[in-house]
């Protein structure tokens, strides 16, 4: 008799459906909710549309995660990058493509986390697909939409020469605790201090979400999320605007010093600040007075790229299907 | 020295996107395309969103379907949906989740289909996701984004005693396709007349997408399109609405009469009529006259379920994680 969890396999897809939607609350802007063909979403005028997915043994590793991190952090990625338009995220579809050997509970997990995380931002989950997989495989998807509430969006083309980069967040925690975690599996438990705050910000990014649409309203001329490392994502904004962004290492010095005993040195520490992905945090250029809770990082000039204290660096960060 | 084809292990994330952009046309509609952190696109003061993802060994085999089949399975799915909701497609995010091994030609090929489709049917490709994954692993996934109008969309639940249920498009094509592959894979060249059609329909659905606000604009009462056989979603119209749906088999002869010299009989013709899915039709239900392309296949009436000439139906059809 087999007494393992129970698996997707063993109930129908209406069960699990039944298990997963009481987790996704009602909300006044989804005008139609998920049973129908499609989703119904009240939008201002225009509609901000973005997707990313995580697969199991590349954007996480079950020993290190849970269900409800990877709901933290595909939830994080995706308003984030709604945020980084100016617009405010407004619902969410879900997919979740699952090998049926799958426990019932990671699914479970995964969607209540999700919908805690959707109601706490008034972000509605309208929608999704379930599709079985084979076996070893787990991935989900989602997709975010957002309102833009009649603002422009702030796009990475319009940084110009004087403006001020500045960063709305941390910088290098996730890529410090992803260290943490490689050095030592233990860190999972063990880490404490900024070290636990790395490590939690690596399986459970959080970004600040409300910044986006401040900063839109405060005039941005250019925005995005550091998914990628500020030195990649910065060089999508240099590329995109035609400008230099230069950067100032005093100005991250207070971001090294922090990282510098929990990665062991302040050489791993910058890399990690200028490096490091999946942090979340809003990078944009502000051609007047930062809005509060944004701090300099240097100034837009004209060129191309990205320097450090005048030093050209090369965009170096995270390339999906590259090694 | 390697000499096979070029996969996406040995070309960067930008240059495999910059060998896919130049599919994706661009679009009136589409404010902000790919490129940005999100894309905007355009509305009339809701949006309608879905999503579906096509996994390979569930959804798809090699052995029977290229990188287009696949392109035009996961197109017609999505936009059924909006479609079946009474709004008009207006953009698609695309997610390619793959094996580094993974020729870049399936990629290539699989976005110029999808950029083909989406421009014939002027709806943008606005955006997605590129992720790695474990050896072996294939999917895609597509969310789909459509325009009201300003109409009501059409639900599951309007569905009214005395309604007349209609289709537009085939019944059983696919399924009877499907049965043609799996009795002899020879069938996906050597078939011919319905055989090749039905063969084709598996593989390359298409579903009636302008029918759908049509159909809304002439009073629809209930609307879904025919993804998973005709009792299981006539059985999600009768739930949702309270309702029984009474099929009538004279209807559907000539729905059945077409699939017998195909699947070998009477019974096995039916049986992809009532029971085949991923057919992308749409079923409707009306209160007065059918609009233009709909045909009658029974009637509303009090009570709950389907019925074929009076004889209750158990909703069988597709379950994702089931078997």
């Amino acid at each position: 008799m087999v007494t393992g969890p129970r698996t997707l396999a063993q109930v129908s897809e209406g069960a699990l459906l039944a298990e997963i939607f009481p987790y996704f609350a009602a909300h006044d802007g989804l005008l139609i909710g998920p049973g129908d063909d499609a989703a119904v979403i009240a939008t201002s005028g225009s509609v901000v549309a973005t997707t990313d997915a995580m697969v199991r043994g590349r954007d996480w590793v079950d020993e290190w995660s849970t269900a409800a991190d990877v709901a933290s952090k595909a939830f994080t990625q995706n308003v984030a990058d709604v945020a980084a338009m100016g617009a405010v995220p407004t619902s969410l579809l879900v997919t979740l493509v699952a090998d049926p050997q799958t426990p019932v509970q990671w699914a479970v997990d995964f969607a209540r986390t999700l919908g805690r995380l959707a109601q706490q931002s008034s972000v509605a989950v309208a929608g999704g697909d379930l599709s079985s997989a084979p076996t070893g495989t787990l991935m989900i998807s989602i997709a975010a939409l957002g309102d833009l509430g009649g603002r422009a969006p702030v796009l990475r083309s319009g940084a110009r020469p004087g403006d001020t980069i500045a960063v709305c967040g941390t910088l290098g925690r996730s890529a410090a605790g992803l260290a943490l975690l490689q050095a030592d599996a233990a860190a999972l438990t063990e880490a404490d201090g900024v070290g636990a705050e790395c490590v939690a910000h690596h399986l459970r990014p959080t970004a600040p979400v409300e910044a986006g649409p401040r900063a839109a309203t405060a005039g941005a001329t250019a925005m995005l999320d550091l998914s990628d490392g500020l030195l990649r994502d910065g060089d999508r904004i240099a590329r995109a605007s035609g400008v230099r962004l230069a950067l100032d290492s005093a100005l991250l010095r207070p971001d090294t010093e922090v990282l510098e005993p929990v990665v062991g040195g302040a050489e791993p520490a910058l890399e990690c600040v200028l490096a490091g992905g999946e942090e979340h945090s809003l990078l944009a250029t502000f051609a007047g007075e930062l809005p509060t809770g944004w701090r300099p990082l240097g100034r837009v000039d004209k060129g191309e790229g990205v320097t450090l204290d005048g030093v050209p660096q090369a965009p170096r960060g995270w390339d999906h299907f590259a090694g």
